[in-house]
């Protein structure tokens, strides 16, 4: 019933990750209410992220030559944290207290998903590896996660460098009665002194 | 962290209803991963649906001088159901029962939130009425949505026309102790005799 153009930007739209028929449709008739600047600017940015692409040194975002951290001189260049989505490089960011360099893996080792250590960015890590001392697994403790630090940590064992991984144990203002087995485990194994 | 062009596109779909930031990244990175094709797609609809105009007879979506609908020969033109927004049209045209015109008023009345007769497509509902004998007032039995059919009765009553209404009642399918107060109330007293 609708305009042929109006279908196809709720086809487009449907096409969003957990994005059905009916969310589709409403964001479809918000985009026919905005005014045309605002969807300049919509356009506008599709088009420029067009020139996204991982950064060739470490994988993460970037529309230049290098990503704004691999050239920004002032970062500590012995240190490379491994990590598997951008998104987790910007939360590490925030907490203002990492001021090494990155590598982003862009997915996780998955056999479940058919996802093979040469389909994300592994291979340029081992390139990466002059004048570091430390890499620290900072991948997300799934069990894919797991699977893929535990890869990468046999794969550094003979670079001369030493691997790190981030501590579990209980997130900070959690319930001790809403830990769950594992994550206790963890927190218990890693139990340490209090200091003064 | 992310380049320019990303911050830009996230802010742009953080305007889409319901859509936070959090959603609007997710959105981001999915749009980034799509080929060209795909996103080629996206932006010729956004193009496109810039031509899309309220009908100037219904009020209903129209890319062209007058919507389908409306440019229809074999509807029936005696009989005109309002409803509040295009997706009612749909939901009705769905159910294959209904052969008649419609008018769109792109809205309802709403003293809470500022809506005026004047601000929704009524006016141009009396201009209408040449040659209609039947308005079937078809909207949403909310608040507002009582408000404005009350008030379109009243407007209607001096033209010569039939004015009526949808059925309240319980939904087919529904449990019988779901239902609310007013359903059941308006359920029993619409009450009709069993036909053979």
């Amino acid at each position: 019933m609708y305009p042929k153009s109006f279908n196809l930007l709720v086809e487009a739209l449907e096409t969003l990750p957990g994005v059905g028929n009916k969310t589709a449709q409403r964001y479809a008739f918000n985009l026919l209410e905005k005014d045309q600047d605002e969807i300049k600017m919509l356009i506008e940015s599709l088009i420029a992220i067009q020139n996204i692409t991982p950064c060739p040194s470490c994988g993460f975002l970037c529309d230049g030559e290098k990503c704004d951290i691999c050239s920004d001189d002032s970062r500590d260049k012995t240190k490379i944290m491994v990590i598997a989505y951008p998104q987790d490089l910007v939360a590490v960011e925030k907490t203002g207290q990492y001021r090494g360099l990155y590598h982003v893996l862009n997915g996780v080792i998955s056999s479940s998903k058919g996802v093979y250590p040469e389909d994300i960015n592994i291979n340029s890590l081992l390139n990466r590896l002059e004048g570091v001392n430390e890499v620290i697994l900072a991948i997300s403790p799934t069990m894919d996660g797991e699977m893929t630090a535990l890869y990468l940590d046999k794969l550094l064992k003979d670079k001369n460098v030493l691997t790190t991984r981030l501590a579990h144990g209980l997130p900070m203002g959690a319930s001790l009665d809403y830990a769950d087995d594992m994550t206790l485990i963890k927190a218990l194994m890693n139990r340490h002194k209090i200091e003064d």
